[in-house]
């Protein structure tokens, strides 16, 4: 198992969400209002700018239809996953 | 993708860390202490009473040495996961 570097957690996370999102085809604000979260606090967890709760989390991904589980994994697709920022 | 019930997620976090830390034999006061983490609020995750931050979640799971997202996995073994609390 490698160790990723801290913070590098947050914004797989971050990248999952806003994919999942956009596949859903619905814009941030939507997404936001639909599950009763600040629009500004989610556009920030999507940019990885906030330290998501796990209770955050599962309503995020509930809103999303997916297992929460998925959101932590990293996707070979994403840009996050692989830089490591030296 | 079945809907949790709120906090379900925190539960099966829990209950997933817990397990992970006996499975390495080590106490929760050792193991907080390796993470740098104060053992009273480790132990308050264990039993799904704090709404883990994203960046302790992955700070965890670097102490446990499992990747993140199995964390927020549903087992099959663990109560926690197939409660509906009415």
């Amino acid at each position: 198992v490698k160790k990723n570097h801290p913070g590098a957690l947050r914004r797989i996370v971050a990248a999952n969400i806003r994919r999942c999102r956009k596949e859903l085809g619905i814009s941030q604000q939507n997404f936001a209002y639909d599950i009763d979260m600040d629009r500004t606090y989610f556009g920030a967890i999507e940019r990885g700018e906030r330290n998501v709760s796990i209770d955050n989390i599962e309503r995020i991904a509930n809103g999303l239809n997916v297992s929460p589980h998925t959101l932590l994994q990293c996707v070979g697709e994403s840009a996050d996953c692989i830089s490591s920022e030296g």
